[in-house]
């Protein structure tokens, strides 16, 4: 059986935000086993999975990414757009677009330290919107 | 429903190729609801979404894979196949080797600006076999 | 159809193991045709698919991780459980907590030279906990 919904985001500010319970209440009542395809479509944001109790996580993350794809490289062709644009697009396919998180007695089944992060790569990203489709 | 197909792509010379248009046509009808996964059975090469319109995002992309993984470097233990192939495998692993999207109304609902790459990180990657797996 | 199954994994050292024939024994008897999906339970931790045959690559898999994201930086915020926590948690973003893989004539339908890997990015992760979802 296939459920699907759409969930828009408001604006996030750059940088790494937990959405585990945004994501539950929007879904409200899951099947007993399966799995939850979330998916983000927008190509300078991401979705993943990580560390959901201390916010300095996220704070470190959002610096290594910084790290891993500078921005202001002269070489970059793709840069009409602003500073932030070309990496936004690269950081996106790191992390991915998707995530898939098992579905197990009606709950998603996520270890005990694991929340889901929308990942905004942008300075000014605006709305967002993922596609929740859950399988069971 | 379970729909499987074997897509082989041609050879595509190293860099990021946009096969969106191709696995549509590759895939024909889809069900209303569900998801597509999408692997690419290779471990040089990968499968990412990205941007679909400007190619110097994927140009970018290019240089930016070759700054994160360089080749040549001395400690490399894994370099009989060539230069390019110990990173390849890395960067496989950085993209991932599936891409999984949700479908609606009977169409992949990638977002607007949104398209399937294959990455192909070897110089010579001959041809890929991809495994398009429908779920609905 | 989906069938779901928990799979415990032994301590592991430091470093990119390959689990493909664990999985699959602890599996069993598969479907004719559906998706596998396997998630790890933990954040500082991952999944990737890769290079099965030569144990360089896995080697060289470690040292150029430890590139990407080095440890003991002054300027991360969270490094109260020692300096491989923090670049644990990032790695673990980078691969990614989740593989999915086709599964065709009732078996895991991998490329030739893939196998699934575990990656263990703490120096003692301890045990490591699976969530197996076959959906066909």
């Amino acid at each position: 059986m296939t459920i699907q919904k759409t969930i828009d985001l408001s604006p996030s500010p750059r940088g790494f935000h937990l959405i585990t319970q945004l994501v539950e209440k929007e879904l409200g009542k899951l099947p007993t086993e399966g799995i939850l395809h979330l998916f983000i479509q927008h190509t300078s944001a991401g979705l993943t999975i990580n560390e959901n109790a201390d916010p300095s996580v996220r704070k470190d993350f959002e610096q290594i990414f910084n790290k891993l794809v500078p921005e202001n490289q002269l070489w970059y062709s793709h840069d009409d757009e602003g500073s932030d644009d070309m990496p936004a697009h690269l950081k996106s396919s790191l992390t991915g677009t998707s995530v898939t998180i098992p579905i197990s007695h009606g709950r998603l089944n996520l270890g005990i330290w694991q929340g889901i992060y929308l990942c905004e790569f942008r300075n000014h990203g605006g709305r967002r919107r993922l596609i929740a489709t859950v399988i069971s």
